[in-house]
């Protein structure tokens, strides 16, 4: 389970940095000598992400009360409106909502128009995209529940195909399954649902390998995560039992809702190595960190945890923008760690009407806001950089893998500079 | 997972009692008509078990201080002497230490030979016999450290080989391995062991199959545990993993140490439920309670908890004794329920001192002693019972699974009631 040799955290993020050569050549294909250039990024390669949920009814042009808020609440699209330029600023990957009994209230009737046309607003906007979750024993749709066995399996596979299929080309990553570790054992739940009973009755292994099986058959290209709270000892008995059994995700996903309290360098680092020594990319696909009053440590499930109402506050304001920092550099210095979602871009409609966005109800930023854009915008990033060609037209570039232009001789071209990159060579015409 | 049909509890354990027609006949053959014989039971089928830790120095004619006490702990040669009857009038399945680094202090240099004679003592009494444990990270041997990890893979493998071959035909049943949930993330101690690393290295399911695979191999017809204290999701987590990758436990051991507190009926028959669903028969292989204060909810690992002494008073004796008769009415309810062990006949070197023993240190039966022997030789015993033969020779006969005398015509003879059996027949010769 070990790989040879397991990657170690580097504080200094030289992992996430390219090195490479650029040779910038006239059209004529001669080295452009002695050259000034101006070298900027434009965008990240790693995926920094946040939910997008707020702008599903924005992008569908929807009035307030339309009566389609996502199951999991969200903005109302006029303060969407005005989180958008700071939605993307900071993040180039977007998680939307297929919550089954939110996507498909009545059965055969999916909610599948509209969330293409979210997918193509956030794609318009140069934002990869991510759907969450495709099985998932919570929010399985009512309608199931009195189905038998079988035609609850049939449904299931038939959704994921459906699903994937019809957002392939759009959205590049599923959380195939959400939460084996407790499905088939779940009870928090007036009535048991459907899901959680065909787990019960298959087993967790044989859930996640439906996940994967249908998901990769309905698009082989998309990657695919297996996708859990628990960060226990259960969790990697579940993942060595899914290895064993030969099925391949493309990525392990941590959540990490904190809200009772940020859980530190150690604990995170020590959780990162527990789960990395399967060889896999991890990803944060649940991150978030609390601006008011934590959670208190005895809720063991975090809906239980109910409050008319729940304020930012100064000092948690303060404890956010820090810990936030210090979460974002943990996980940055973990090679494994290939992705990282926040969970909320604003208070406004949050899950549990919890204070973790970065934004606060009315549409102010918090100290957070500034303080992750310090990092992802600046000290992880390549602002406009004048650069001198040498006699061979050549000049050293070291950046944060990404997206970048350059310009010079009145003319700007783009180019990438992923991990692996040595050699980059552009063309500017006069 | 789950069996077409679940079984559920019967507090009435008519699960547990064979009803079948008895015929008398005489060794001519005929009927022995309106006869009137004596039935009695002798043993039960059901496996009430204790570890035998105890008596091995006994068996081997050890005096005290001989320097070959068991690595965890048991009664001094004298002591065991006087607790032989009290042990043999309860339990017919004793447990003995093959803990490696006891058992193997020296490499190259079993205690295979003391075992034996161990085991043959048992034998002798009438006592079936299970080992404990073939692999288990705690109390690996030190001497194993250092070796490379190949090495240590090759080593445990033999070590199973060998132990499982010598005392095959005298162990029935073994633990082929001990709590394999925090194998490879075992840190209780100072120096990492060699079994963890391995674990670690290849998994807990490689771990799983490598002792099954081995002990298997060594003895085909033995019953092989798997078994743990972890009662948690990850031990179905574990559990799916290894049954998803093909391995067949003859039975899920749970461990049930309850130093912190007796679980109580509800808790108890939720975890049998969980754990009963993958349709395996459940042993209860260490079972403890307290006749005295109870270790603090907070200590995780129970070995943490050190106490220079640790009391049996009279408020614990009486509380030990009810909860022990509660805890074995709710195991032997679940028909998925086919071995209790209960953990330590005697206070005196009981792991941790912990009071747990049914005898007290000085030798004096507690309250439990006579309790749980209210439950096992006398609600759940057959006694000597008077029965009339019809003109036939053929009695009605109901009796707990076990083997029985009948008398009669200045003759005994013995039969068994096993689960299924519906006719026997005796020959009595006058």
């Amino acid at each position: 389970m070990n790989p040879p040799t397991m990657p170690l955290a580097d504080p200094t993020f030289r992992h996430r940095q390219v090195d490479a050569m650029l040779t910038v050549r006239r059209s004529d294909g001669t080295p452009c000598a002695g050259a000034e250039v101006v070298v900027e990024q434009t965008r990240h390669a790693f995926p920094f992400g946040n939910i997008g949920f707020d702008f599903v009814a924005l992008a569908n042009d929807e009035k307030p009360g339309a009566g389609r808020e996502n199951v999991f609440g969200g903005a109302d699209p006029a303060s969407a409106e005005r989180l958008v330029d700071l939605w993307l600023d900071l993040f180039n990957t977007a998680t939307l909502p297929f919550y089954w009994s939110g996507f498909e209230p009545v059965r055969a009737h999916p909610d599948t128009q509209r969330l293409l046309t979210a997918a193509t607003w956030f794609r318009d906007r140069g934002v990869s995209l991510k759907g969450h979750p495709l099985v998932w024993h919570t929010l399985a749709p009512d309608w199931l529940r009195d189905l038998p066995d079988e035609d609850v399996e049939e449904l299931l596979r038939a959704r994921i195909r459906r699903e994937v299929g019809a957002f392939s080309g759009l959205v590049g990553a599923w959380d195939a399954i959400n939460e084996a570790v407790i499905m088939p054992v779940f009870e928090n739940e007036e009535q048991h649902n459907a899901v959680t009973r065909l787990c019960r009755r298959h087993g967790r292994i044989a859930m996640v390998r439906l996940a994967f099986e249908e998901a990769r058959r309905a698009a082989p290209e998309v990657t695919l995560v297996l996708n859990d709270f628990d960060m226990s000892t259960a969790y990697e008995c579940l993942i060595e039992g899914v290895l064993e059994a030969g099925i391949e995700p493309d990525a392990i996903g941590l959540q990490s809702h904190m809200h009772q309290g940020y859980w530190g360098e150690e604990k995170t680092l020590a959780i990162i190595e527990r789960f990395a020594r399967y060889g896999l990319p991890l990803h944060f696909t649940e991150t978030t960190l609390l601006s008011g009053e934590l959670m208190p440590p005895d809720i063991e499930d975090l809906n239980d945890y109910q409050v008319p109402s729940w304020p930012s506050t100064p000092e948690g304001e303060a404890r956010q923008a820090d810990e936030i920092v210090r979460h974002y550099r943990t996980l940055l210095s973990h090679p494994s760690v290939q992705a990282v979602n926040y969970w909320g871009i604003t208070d406004q409609g949050s899950w549990l009407g919890a204070p973790v966005g970065l934004v606060r109800a009315d549409g102010s930023t918090k100290p957070a806001y500034d303080a992750i854009r310090g990092l992802i915008k600046d000290e992880w990033w390549v602002p406009a950089t004048a650069l001198r060609t040498g006699v061979d037209g050549r000049v050293a570039l070291r950046g944060w893998a990404g997206e970048y232009t350059i310009s010079g001789l009145g003319d700007t071209r783009s180019f990438e500079l992923s991990p692996g990159t040595t050699e980059v060579e552009v063309t500017l015409t006069a």
